[in-house]
């Protein structure tokens, strides 16, 4: 198995490169003060550092229930199980089930495509269309996979968000065939204007849905969660326990303690969403100036502005680029077509934004 | 897969219950202060936050190499890969090897065992005799197997320790039949009299060596690491990016910061390797004391006191003590006989050593 692309660049990444490549939230806007007052607080209790639940802290799973509840999701906290981000979410699930096939969007997530192929699933790769995964290929898939994993929300890399009536199709869909939806959230909250129900919440004993702090509050701290019914949320815990025990409890602590807080992280979400607009915004302003060829429509949230430069090698395009210190990942890495790439806004500066836009139509002028 | 009984008990524990069930160090000898005060020097810098490399801190992976370096086991920091636990290290390289079978002690770990049953790995069980591991019946085992996986330092759950000769003969085995050694290493700085070296560092290109801060400094942590050669480092880190990217950065930054500052985490294993001691010896009076008929000798380090009650069924015996408010761990869980008890006595009070105790003998004599 191969290493991937894009944390291969990350951990090449040094002074003056800018990068578009990684799906890192801007580091401005972590809440290190308030998250250092909740590391004093949980680190007045040796419990702290004990061994813990392999299901999670139970303050932090009333919390992440609460939360679904007021989004309209009833939801108990034996129905959380904390993860290690979601990637082990995803990884916890597929042991669980012992899944052999997946329905999947293409393109998608590389973290996931990467964990399927690892586990031996073959992943069924269906187009989207402009309100989501098409209907047509995705109820033919599902008849056979009886499985979907899916990111409805801003996902990775298109950035497109489904529609409410694609929400509603595919949940029946999967509600008529008797399937399983695995959801992948991690951009929900991170949307510009509005938030639209996940379409588990319509099929709440027959889906996962994957949450995770890591790009609402702070990745480092490796921190996400499944919900799921009682029943398939005990199936994953004799799996998890064996993996790795449990999730590192000075993190959950502290983001227990952290949404305690009135208000805090609700207030946080709002900061993330106006300034990721605005970087979005300036972002595509950049393209359109600098690299009029590329072609995209503006996302309505989460992390990446994807699109399509007609005719060109991406993949060859970032080689050229890396010695000019500007890095992004082909959409190629994802099953993109080879001319479509993924920029990530969140992480650079504005000036970054402009700056490396510029490099790349440069490098692009020179070929 | 059934969930374990171990993790069971441990999440019922409450007031006034007496537990010598799970692996827990002493929460009175985590170093509290210290750890707040690396915590709020690491989370001064937002790269603390965000996301980390898969290989782990480098600082963190140099100190561990430079303790293997003093420990005469040559390491450079690209020969650590640090991990959620070494429960979570096992499972990658279980993975990352496609392991099918392996020759294991009996008894042994029951995380590693379960481990084994959920990937479908034949464990070939070997008992143990005073010196280790049966020679002649592990070379007949690894001559099939080619992999093992050992826990050389007071093994869990016997305390048992490999003489000097049988280490040097097991490594004689694997190097000879160009196989490779999984050592379970958490107890192995617990001593209560001397070192001893590794296994793998006579066969240091083919093993894995699995070390951990749960034992020695912080459970809750969740931080492990694996010592192997460069090139089986780097085929570990595809599967653990798959698995869940890297360990939680504040942990590992809280770690690095502590092992900087000096001789403080040498003087904490000082402490804990004089007051475990002390435990030891307060459970074996309260054991000789009030159930003289129970069978052990006493561990040269680690958290255990194992044994026997010739006779009596260990299973039921703990049914029958939780209504009494004490617990422990049936040997039988751990693929020992049915009349043995594994005694965990770092975690519980020198007064409930010996309270516990006589409870258990209360509850036998009343049987």
């Amino acid at each position: 198995m191969q290493r991937s692309f894009i944390r291969e660049i990350l951990e090449h990444i040094g002074e003056g490169v800018i990068s578009f490549a990684g799906g890192l939230p801007d580091d401005a806007f972590f809440p290190l003060r308030e998250l250092k007052e909740t590391a004093i607080v949980a680190l007045e209790d040796p419990g702290t550092l004990q061994y813990g639940s392999s299901q999670g802290d139970l303050a932090l799973r009333k919390a992440i229930a609460g939360a679904y509840t007021r989004r309209g999701v009833p939801t108990r906290s034996e129905e959380i199980l904390i993860t290690s981000g979601s990637q082990q979410a995803l990884d916890i699930i597929c042991r669980a089930l012992s899944l052999q096939s997946v329905s999947v969007e293409t393109p998608s997530y590389l973290g996931a495509l990467r964990l399927f192929e690892m586990l031996n699933i073959s992943a069924d790769k269906i187009e989207l269309d402009d309100e989501g995964i098409a209907k047509e290929g995705f109820e033919q898939s599902f008849t056979y996979t009886k499985t979907a994993y899916l990111i409805p929300d801003f996902q990775n890399p298109s950035s497109l968000r489904y529609s409410r009536s694609r929400r509603k199709q595919i949940a029946q869909i999967i509600q008529e065939q008797k399937g399983i939806l695995i959801e992948d959230a991690p951009y929900s909250e991170l949307y510009f204007h509005r938030f639209l129900p996940p379409i588990s919440g319509m099929i709440p004993n027959q889906s996962y849905h994957l949450g995770s702090f890591s790009k609402s509050l702070a990745p480092g701290l490796r921190i996400g969660w499944i919900r799921a019914s009682r029943e398939r949320i005990d199936t994953l815990l004799a799996v998890r326990e064996a993996m790795d025990l449990h999730s590192n409890t000075l993190a959950q602590k502290m983001i227990a303690l952290w949404l305690e807080r009135p208000d805090a992280h609700w207030k946080h979400l709002e900061l993330l969403r106006h300034n990721y607009r605005a970087k979005m915004l300036r972002m595509a302003e950049a393209l359109e100036r600098y690299l009029p060829a590329f072609r995209f429509s503006r996302p309505g949230g989460g992390m990446f502005l994807y699109g399509t430069l007609p005719g060109v090698d991406t993949r060859a395009l970032v080689r050229a680029c890396i010695p000019h210190g500007v890095l992004f990942v082909p959409g190629a890495e994802f099953g993109g077509d080879p001319d479509t790439i993924r920029f990530n806004y969140t992480h650079p500066s504005p000036e970054e934004i402009d700056e490396g836009i510029r490099r790349i139509a440069e490098v692009l002028g020179k070929r």
